[in-house]
């Protein structure tokens, strides 16, 4: 039944597509805005503004469009999310074999831990998919349960890079008081082993999250660490200087830390 | 006529979506990979290996892989590529608009060329839309046309950013020798007036764009320039150094300058 109607529905878009028209594009609308194409300031597709946040065009954004919940939840909830990761999470993979490793146990990979080692899906599920403005009472309710699942690929690349001898170090916006919690809910997830877990620190108080990683990987490097990757769902994750021989930017729609 | 078609596929995307499958993500392979949701390396999904290309996480491509020629195709010639654009355009201006600028003329915006003041879909589309090897005879013979139309989008914001008072300066990979083919295309596309066209010149033979495009941006600086805002299709234009205040990335499936 159900590859019949993928088949019938190629077939639809591809008669569409033939005659000059691009469904498959279209189909992601949830609310197609009419006459968007000749407006200056287009009519607002979901597709476009996902892609703009994963590129780091959109910046600063405190919430999920609110045309855009059913879209970001499909997506988030649905196959491609976890695609999209996957093609990410190989690339990095690839790359780390590729590597000639310095032999000193000195070579680290650094993940950030929300949206890249653990999944707050279960939380953001039950939140608007980030339309809802961010609320620091449940959410920390939410990483005290410490249920938080690994993201299945990121999991996979993390057992990969051990295998490979590399080390990793955890660097994540969670803060000191949350180190318990955090440590047993990665344990929980899957990740048994680390180098360090870096969480931030007071005297970060009011800095960016650029500011923040970008320090603590400075001060990685110079106490001899050699950071070869760098893993994040955020762009915060990976600018700011000192951002790794590669960064890796994981898909997330949900939210914008700066 | 189209749309009861469209409203007919909405339909069936929303009723396989309530049952839990997301054809709505699923129509862009055109080749379906069976059982690649468990692989450990997934199937070639060009919706997921277009946004790694877009967020640089897929470095050093070579060419388009061919299973996603038609992808490709449809996406550049569809409308899905001027929406992304215009949503990163449309950012670009309103964060424009929010400068304070110097007032001493020296507020610059870079702007690349191809693929980003000028297309060259008209020759890709000839070509396989990046799936053939890049033939640099071919490719010139296309540049000395002139006839590479504008980015409408782009176009745009470089009108807007000049009434805005911002000059424009064009940072290209195109080589000195083609100054002339280059100022008569940007001429015939609608670009009118420049403080700087800098193109590439043979000191920087062997170097990459990164390298050469950083630099240039720095001796801008060094001159007093204040590069308010940078634009490019690839991250070669944009990373470096010296990047500008903000940086903008165009979509770009077509190939990869490191």
């Amino acid at each position: 039944m159900f590859p019949l109607l993928l088949l019938f529905l190629a077939t639809l878009v591809a008669t569409s597509q033939a005659q000059g028209d691009h469904i498959a594009h279209q189909i992601h609308l949830l609310r197609p805005q009419s006459g968007a194409r000749k407006d200056d300031v287009p009519g607002l597709s979901c597709v476009s503004w996902r892609l703009a946040v994963e590129t780091n065009n959109m910046v600063g954004w405190k919430t999920v469009p609110k045309e855009c919940e059913n879209y970001v939840g499909h997506y988030m909830l649905g196959d491609q999310y976890r695609k999209d990761s996957a093609v990410v999470t190989n690339e990095a993979y690839l790359y780390a074999k590729s590597l000639k490793l310095g032999g000193k146990g000195k070579d680290v990979w650094v993940f950030d831990i929300d949206e890249t080692s653990l999944s707050n899906l279960p939380y953001y599920a039950k939140h608007g998919f980030g339309v809802e403005q961010f609320n620091h009472t449940s959410s920390n309710e939410w990483v005290n349960t410490v249920k938080a699942p690994a993201l299945p690929e990121s999991l996979k690349l993390y057992k990969k890079l051990l295998s490979l001898g590399i080390k990793v170090v955890f660097l994540t916006g969670r803060t000191n008081d949350q180190r318990t919690v955090t440590t047993t809910n990665l344990k929980n997830a899957g990740y048994h082993s680390w180098e360090k877990l870096i969480l931030k620190g007071s005297s970060y108080s009011g800095k960016t999250a650029v500011v923040y990683k970008s320090t603590e990987r400075r001060k990685l490097e110079r106490n001899g660490y050699r950071v070869v990757g760098n893993i994040g769902d955020q762009w915060s994750d990976l600018l700011g200087g000192n951002s790794g021989n590669r960064m890796f930017k994981l898909p997330d729609p949900l939210y914008y830390i700066s």
